[in-house]
């Protein structure tokens, strides 16, 4: 079809929901009998929260979590009534009414939000329902959530009211993806130690990489993210995950190249020997990070090939010599993340996590939502 | 407004559309008396292609940058019809049609290309118009563009059946921010040697910073991009251009820490002394890069604080100690890019440059359209 997108775009984007389904429920037999939520915040990590919700609600999970209002509302209007949505980053001031109208449960952070949604809740006059919320402690992180203090003066003084239908105690780890470091005990004892003081309400603290810690991480569900989406939760050892995503990224034009040619910005790099160049429509105005300049690859053919100078805001060049014609052809393809080549192993080439990778990943590709099981 | 977005999300971003026009104007009188095209590729830098386009335009510009067909096809129905829109990365192969169809000009790079839309005139059977077409060639960037050779064969060897209506022969330079590169003059050679064997064709050569190089840079006309945006085009020396975005990220939480707390993952920073934290509901899932982790800033109240701990995906967190507790509030903000704290001062923050700060301005941002002159 000459009118299909996907003969005529810059990149186009695989995404295997049948893959996410599949490592939710991995992680769901990991972590039972505790529970298994998913955390669909950032658009699903930049997957679409709307497609990998429904994936995931049809494949029986039941309790997401967003990070903003806006992500819960649009979620909202697409999971079934059954599903709870979370929203990570609380309310912020004077929005609490707008929570309770789309039946969405906030994670309470600190003092003053506690107090605004438990004044909704004493002035509708009701208990629970769309009054529930989470309560978030820090345990270790500084980032979100009540401090030590905070949790004693709320737990010794705030009034059992029936005005708020508490959901869930959370507290997120700082270290989970480092098995071995002592933050991960010390946080797990002072929420356990929490915990305690609130023992009838269900508790959650592992994310990904803290299913991965143990049982005693667990607690009453998880809340597994970048697991779901490819992330290896336990880098340093083999991923147990599945990729989900392909980015294949179009072939502009091919080039020879004379030794001693310099190659895109800043003439940053210069070839050592001749040979031939591949201009792919993908760049930084993409997600393909300029922090991978010089040192990322591709895959064409099974092969290897280098980024070759700094990427560009459209564009990114490869050095495809030796590679096959038929294959480094204009209108080809080079694979940018595929099962072999996947988010950890791009992130690793600019120097960040596959959970950057993701979130990046851009609106001008063409995205293909595909089962391949 | 209760349910104004801008009291409930995360982040604020302005745009100011009468500064985008003021920068061109100010680039449109430097060039003069060459012409001053505008480069809106990659949603204009990141900040939306319709409302810069439509505000372009109405400054005067009349010949507009993409990079892509659908980038062009959405700025066609928006912008008046006496503007050009020319597509940098060309044609992907069986697209000519479309470019046709909705009066594009097609940026030819390579001799498929060129062969491709020749079919195409002669088969519809009329030259000029809907078949114009831009030529680029390659002059030391080995990016996109004809070869030398390629060039050397089109000159010599390319019918003149008037199929194609030539608008412009393009290069682009690949070390114009710094000025005493020795590339810069030999890619003007180069170009201009080209030039002198289709002298009838309007030649454009610089952008942004090429515009700084002097008259003989010009040609019949400039392509600004990233100035227009506030990026320095000529860094190392006072910013000429306006800065045209504000983002100011929300505060969730104010918590006092503790000496020796740790912040954020990996328990990477550690508070030196006592002090109080702002949690902000802006993470790299936004666009505010992983890579300014440590280093990045952001101001309230006019003073400098800084980001503490790595960025999280929907997070970061700013020393906010000694900062007046009724700036530094839950439901306040810290600038990340204002006046003072440009483009450029973020992305040296994050080891990058302003251009990639812009393109990954975040979706979840509250953004608001202005004209501050």
């Amino acid at each position: 079809m000459a009118n299909d997108p996907a003969n005529r775009t810059g990149a186009v984007l695989e995404i295997d929901l049948a893959g996410i389904a599949a490592n939710w429920r991995l992680l769901r037999d990991k972590a039972a009998p505790a529970g298994c939520a998913a955390v669909v915040k950032a658009d699903a990590y930049g997957l679409g929260a709307a497609r990998v919700g429904v994936a995931l609600a049809a494949a029986g999970c039941r309790r997401f979590f967003v990070a903003t209002l806006d992500e819960a509302i649009a979620l909202r209007a697409v999971l079934p009534d059954s599903c709870e949505i979370a929203v990570l980053n609380g309310p912020v001031r004077g929005s609490a009414e707008e929570f309770a109208e789309h039946r969405l449960v906030p994670v309470l952070n600190d003092p003053g939000q506690i107090a605004e949604w438990r004044e909704l809740g004493i002035r509708r006059g009701a208990a629970g329902g769309p009054y529930s919320a989470m309560l978030q402690i820090d345990t270790g992180m500084a980032r979100l959530g009540l401090t030590p203090r905070e949790f004693d003066r709320f737990a010794e003084n705030s009034p059992a009211d029936g005005a708020i239908g508490w959901r869930a105690l959370l507290s997120h780890l700082a270290c989970a993806d480092t098995a071995d470091h002592p933050l991960n005990e010390a946080q797990r004892l002072r929420f356990a130690t929490a915990h305690a003081r609130r023992a009838g309400w269900p508790a959650s603290l592992a994310a990904s990489s803290g299913i991965f810690l143990g049982r005693s991480f667990h607690f009453d569900f998880v809340r597994p993210g970048a697991a779901l989406y490819g992330v290896n939760p336990q880098p340093g050892t083999p991923n147990p995950m599945r990729q989900i995503v392909r980015l294949n990224a179009r072939i502009l034009q091919i080039r020879e190249v004379d030794a001693g040619q310099p190659v895109g910005y800043g003439a940053a790099q210069v070839m050592a020997g001749a040979g031939r160049l591949a201009t792919v429509a993908v760049g930084y105005a993409d997600g393909w990070l300029r922090s991978s300049s010089h040192r990322g690859t591709g895959v064409i053919g099974g092969r290897c090939v280098p980024l070759v100078g700094r990427v560009s805001m459209d564009l990114a060049m490869f050095d495809v010599s030796g590679i096959d014609l038929d294959l480094a052809r204009p209108g080809g393809f080079i694979e940018l993340l595929n099962e072999a080549h996947g988010v950890d192993a791009a992130a690793a080439e600019a120097g960040t996590i596959g959970y950057e990778v993701l979130t990046a990943l851009g609106r001008r590709h063409h995205r293909v939502y595909c089962d391949r099981c």
